[in-house]
């Protein structure tokens, strides 16, 4: 693998395949882009996002130094094997799915194996497609790298280096750490945002205020990349999901019953951990 | 009361007080500003967003046109007796809790009851104080008013009028509905928030994106006006909770079970209610 990979060929130009492009793109390489929708591959030409479209998956996977799949997870793992098949033996083949432990094993089984290496930057938007893409998107964020036991370290170092060219901050951590982390800083809060809006009357939008605005931000979020990420990561979901019953059921019982002085524990106990949350990432 | 109140007594200057002084003041009334906590009063006259302060409670409600209690809601309880015998026999006296029910309640029992309207202003932020105040935060957000049956026609009007020169626009709504409605747009959202920041572990702060920041800001809310909050508007708050919950577990138990098509249903009903959120509350 290339420390300075000339030429990378993104399969996905979405809301993350086309930031990704943009940013790397700047960093100096030759960006192919490649998008089963039409309409997406020739945004993300028009914004400048990649220096060429092509036509196949082929034409953006055979000769490229780096191969990044930003497609939603269920994709990924359909195209793995293809993608291995297709590209040069160097090639370092890099994802971006949500969920990362059926990918990793996906990637363990591939002839190529010791190429590949799973990725996640945490950046993102409820809005997506190419026409939402802007090379600044992973600046400063996390961009976590879940390497498989077949990760050869010279896949791992140009993963590593990917990260870097975008802006954002490597962060390793074992597949199922990560399934695991992500059910409670990400998927749980997704359905809590959706079930919230879900639960919301029409003449309800008159008194909604920021703070309702905030939490329901998420329920906006792509509906179809979102099947798969529950789907492929429900173990932990559920998992987390009624561990966060448990506790919002708790704390209803004690406003019922006038704890308050629970209650307040109770909220001191969140705000102390959100006051981390909001350094973490800045708007 | 006068269309065009020339003195305007607050009490309590904290981030809503502070900031309605800031904007009273800029429409050309005279402000004065009391605070039990002297140093929210000082900032709020450094900031100029008072004429002067008050030295104790009758310093702002003797003399003046309009008398609005910005204080937590147990507290304005307390007060209303108070103030209605402070105040002049044609002042106008104006709320801003967040629960109006025990509040319009109490109005109504007072003998000044035909001058005095429930109200709350839907602007806000997890930040508090009159450090945070600023006279734009009620441009163009509902305010709403909860009058009594014993509130005059002119007591409404002067209300509407006092909306109106903050920059917001007055929705009237009686104030069990008020309740109702608002335990699902804020008081139920503002127990997600703490429960969810409450079920974050400690390395988890790594793995926080711009989702999971929107998610918890509200956690950060001043505990002590939300233990007030949820308290006296635990009969509908409960009831919403139990609700939400019911829907959460329904979804949960449809990823388990491997139902995406249901899942995905029921995300399309979140993002077209989540739409029109989004829409209504501009950031």
């Amino acid at each position: 693998v290339p420390l300075t990979p000339q030429r990378i060929g993104i399969v996905g130009v979405g809301l993350i395949g086309a930031s990704l492009a943009g940013a790397l793109r700047r960093s100096g390489s030759y960006v192919v882009g490649f998008d089963s929708s039409t309409p997406a591959a020739s945004t993300a030409l028009e914004k400048g996002l990649v220096d060429e479209t092509a036509g196949d998956l082929s034409g953006a996977v055979q000769n490229a130094d780096v191969v990044i799949l930003a497609v939603p997870v269920l994709a990924i793992l359909g195209l793995l094997p293809v993608v291995d098949a297709l590209a040069r033996p160097d090639a370092l083949i890099l994802d971006t799915g949500s969920v990362k432990r059926p990918i990793v094993e996906a990637m363990q089984t591939l002839p190529g194996a010791c190429r590949a290496v799973g990725g996640h930057p945490l950046a993102g938007s409820e809005r997506s497609g190419s026409g939402a893409a802007n090379s600044d998107l992973f600046r400063g964020r996390p961009f976590i790298l879940t390497a498989s036991v077949a990760s050869s370290p010279a896949a791992k170092e140009g993963a590593r280096e990917i990260v870097r060219r975008v802006g954002a901050r490597p962060v390793t951590m074992d597949a199922e750490r990560h399934d695991r982390v992500l059910a409670r800083t990400s998927h749980l809060p997704q359905l809590l945002a959706s079930s919230l809006a879900a639960s919301l009357e029409l003449g309800d939008v008159d008194a909604a205020g920021p703070g309702l605005r905030d939490m329901t931000r998420l329920a906006g979020s792509d509906v179809a990349i979102w099947n798969d990420i529950l789907m492929l990561n429900r173990g932990h979901l559920v998992n987390e999901a009624h561990r966060f019953i448990a506790r919002l059921q708790e704390m209803v019982t004690a406003v019922d019953q006038g704890e308050m002085g629970q209650v307040e524990e109770m909220m001191r106990n969140g705000a102390s951990r959100a006051a981390l949350v909001q350094e973490a990432v800045p708007v």
